[in-house]
C-alpha cells in the first residue's frame, strides 16, 4: 500500500535477509526515503525518532530488532536486556511490548545457537500476521460502512480519521484505514476527512499521502474543524486507531482523539476504534488514570518542517522566542464515547464483558 | 499592551490625523511591522488579508475606514456604498457591521461637509470606547478568577484560551485576556495554556507574543491537547472571545472553540466567553443554522509560514501535492456548553432571558 513498485509494505527485509528496510516516515510526504536497519540499535533509533511509528508497525520493527540482536548475542540475559531496551523506546503503545514479549517467549525454549534463525523467521511471521489481522479488520469495518451507505444512498460516505492509522502505521492495510481500502476494493464510494494531527502532522503528511497514492478521495482539515463538520452533517462515521485499549474499553490514541469522540457523541456520529487485539492491555482498566502518556520534545510544537518553494525541506519556528510549549503525545477516550471496536475477530462493544470474552 | 514604547494600542492614528496606523499582525511574532493606512481601500485590504483581525479591532478599523473615505466623498450614497463594501470584507464577526452602522447613523444627520471631521472624531471615540469596554470585561472577569483562586490556594490558576482574543484583537486589553491582565495587575498568579489555533496560529503567534511582552506565564499547546489537560485537572477555567453571539447565547468563535467547550463540559471546567455587547446579534437565534461561516483559502491549511534558522520568514508546504484542504474559519458553540458571558456590564448567563435584559 505504500506505493512503490518494488514493495508494498511499510517494513520489509533485504533479499539477503541481513537487514530490515523501512521508510523514513519523517520525510513524507515530500521524500520517499528507504532506510536500512541492520542492528538493534538502528531499529531502536528508528522507533525513538519516529522513522517508523504506529503501534502495529513499531511492534513488528521491534520483533526484527530482537532478531538482529540474536545474531550478536542470543543468550537469555541478552534477550532480556534487548527486550527491556526496546520496550523503553516508546512508553504508550502496548504493541511494542506485546511483540517483544512474543519473541522472547518463543525463543527462550530454543537452544541459544538456534535462536537467531528462528527469530528472523518469527519476526517475519509476526509481520505477516499483522497484514492478515488488518485485512480482517478491513472486512469487518467494510460491513459497518456498507450498512451506513445503505442509509445514505447516492453519495459517498464521509469518514473522519485522526492521525495515521493506515498502511504506514502497520505492516500493511492499516487499522482505521483498512475499512477504507476494503470499501475502495468493493466499489463503495468513501471520502476521508483527514485531521492534520498537530504537532507531528501524521494526518497531513502520512494519511493524506497514502490515500493520495491509492487514489482515495480525501480532504485535509485542521484538527479544530471536525466538530464543525459534524454539526453540519458532513461526517457519517469516525474511525481512528489505538495505541492501547484497556480491559474496560478506554482508548489511548494520538492526542486530540478524545476531542473528536466528544464531538461525535454530541452529534450522534458513530465513533469506532480499529484495533488488533494485540493493542488490548488486559492489566489496565482506567485509561486516564493508569496509562503513561509519552511527553515528546516541545520543539515538535514550537517548530515545524515542510517543503519550501524551491523544494527544500526547511524547519521553521512558529512561536515567539521564549514561549515554552508542552507536548503530550496521546490522550484517552473513555469507553462511554466509543461506539465499537473493530478488531480482527469482529466489531466488539467497548465494554469489559465484550473484551473479556476475547481472552 | 502591544509592547512598543511609542504606543500601547493595536490601532492608533498619525499625529497629523491623516492616517490610521496598525500592526501587520501577519508578521508577528517574528516581526513588529507598523503599516500606515490612508484610504478606505487600504483599510479594507488590511481587514481582508488579516493585517488586523479580531472582532473588536476590525470594527474600530472599519470605523476609521469610513472616516478616511468621508474625506473623499461623504454624501449619503457614498456612505452607503462604503458601508456595504467594508461589511463584505469579512462575513462572520458582527462587530464590523455594528461599527460601520454606528458611524453611518451618526453621520447621516450632519451636513455633508461636516462629516469628514465628525467621522474622524467618532472613530476615535469608538476606539476609546472599546478600550473602556475591555477594561470593564477585565474587572468582571477578575472577580471570577479571584473566586476560583480562593478554591485553589497556593498555586497559579490555569486558564486555557483559544485563538487570540487579547490586546491584539481589540484596541487594547483584549476580551478573553482582559481578565488575565487584570489579574496580573491585582497580583493574582495566572498561567495561560495557549492553543496554537491552526490553521492561522493566532494563539502560537499572537497570544503567546502579547503574553510574553507582558510577562504573563504561558505555555503553547497544540489544539489537540486541551481535552487531555482538562482530564488531568490542569485547567481551572477556559475563557475565549467571540465573533458573534446569538440572542439565545450560542457563541460563534474561531474554529475549534466548540471542541474545547465540549471538553470543558465533560470535565466540569467552567467555560466562559468574554464579549463586548457589540458582539451580540439580536436578530440571530440558532447559531449553527443561521450564522454564515467564512471559508478561507485552503492554502492556510496546506502551507504555513515561520522563521527559519537564518531568521528569514519562509512559507512551507505541509501536505502532499494534490491533497485538497477545507478551511472554515469559525464554529458555533451551543449556549448549553457556555457557563457564562463576561461582558462590560457584568457576567451574564448564556440565555435568551439574560441577553434580552441587556437591550
Amino acid at each position: 500500500m505504500t506505493g512503490t513498485a518494488a514493495q508494498r509494505r511499510s517494513l520489509w527485509t533485504t533479499p539477503e535477509g541481513d537487514a530490515l528496510l523501512v521508510i523514513d516516515q519523517r520525510q513524507l510526504p515530500h521524500r520517499l526515503v528507504v532506510e536500512r536497519l541492520d542492528s538493534v540499535a538502528a531499529v531502536r533509533t528508528a522507533i525513538v525518532d519516529m522513522w517508523v511509528r504506529g503501534a502495529p508497525l513499531i511492534g513488528a520493527a521491534a520483533a526484527y530488532g530482537i532478531a538482529l540482536q540474536c545474531r550478536v548475542a542470543a543468550d537469555d540475559a541478552s534477550l532480556a536486556a534487548t527486550q527491556a531496551w526496546l520496550d523503553s523506546a516508546r512508553p504508550t503503545a502496548v504493541n511494542l511490548a506485546w511483540a517483544t514479549q512474543r519473541m522472547v517467549v518463543a525463543l527462550q525454549p530454543l537452544p541459544v545457537d538456534a535462536r537467531a534463525a528462528a527469530a528472523w523467521q518469527l519476526a517475519g511471521a509476526l509481520a505477516d500476521e499483522d497484514v492478515a489481522t488488518n485485512a480482517a479488520i478491513g472486512r469487518h469495518g467494510l460491513g459497518l460502512l456498507q450498512a451506513l451507505a445503505a442509509r445514505h444512498p447516492g453519495r459517498p460516505l464521509n469518514l473522519l480519521t485522526h492521525c495515521n492509522a493506515g498502511a504506514l502505521a502497520t505492516v500493511d492495510w492499516g487499522t482505521a484505514l483498512a475499512p477504507v481500502y476494503a470499501a475502495q476494493a468493493a466499489g463503495l464510494a468513501v471520502h476521508v476527512w483527514v485531521d492534520e494531527t498537530r504537532p507531528r502532522n501524521q494526518g497531513a503528511s502520512l494519511t493524506a499521502w497514502e490515500l493520495g497514492q491509492q487514489g482515495v478521495p480525501h480532504t485535509v482539515i485542521a484538527d479544530n474543524t471536525g466538530g464543525h463538520l459534524m454539526q453540519h452533517g458532513q461526517v457519517d462515521i469516525v474511525i481512528v486507531g489505538a495505541d492501547r485499549v484497556t480491559a474496560r474499553g478506554d482508548v489511548c490514541n494520538k492526542i486530540g482523539t478524545y476531542l473528536k469522540a466528544l464531538a461525535a457523541h454530541d452529534n450522534g456520529v458513530p465513533f469506532y476504534v480499529a484495533m488488533p487485539l494485540s493493542t488490548l492491555d488486559r492489566r489496565v482498566h482506567d485509561g486516564v488514570a493508569e496509562i503513561p502518556i509519552e511527553h515528546r520534545s516541545p520543539r515538535e510544537v514550537t517548530h515545524i518542517t515542510g517543503q519550501d518553494a524551491a523544494g527544500a525541506l526547511v524547519e521553521v519556528q512558529l512561536v515567539p522566542d521564549g514561549s515554552p510549549a508542552l507536548n503530550p503525545a496521546f490522550d484517552v477516550t473513555p469507553a462511554r464515547l466509543v461506539t465499537g471496536l473493530i478488531t480482527e475477530r469482529g466489531v466488539l462493544a467497548a465494554t469489559a464483558e465484550a473484551l473479556a470474552a476475547t481472552a
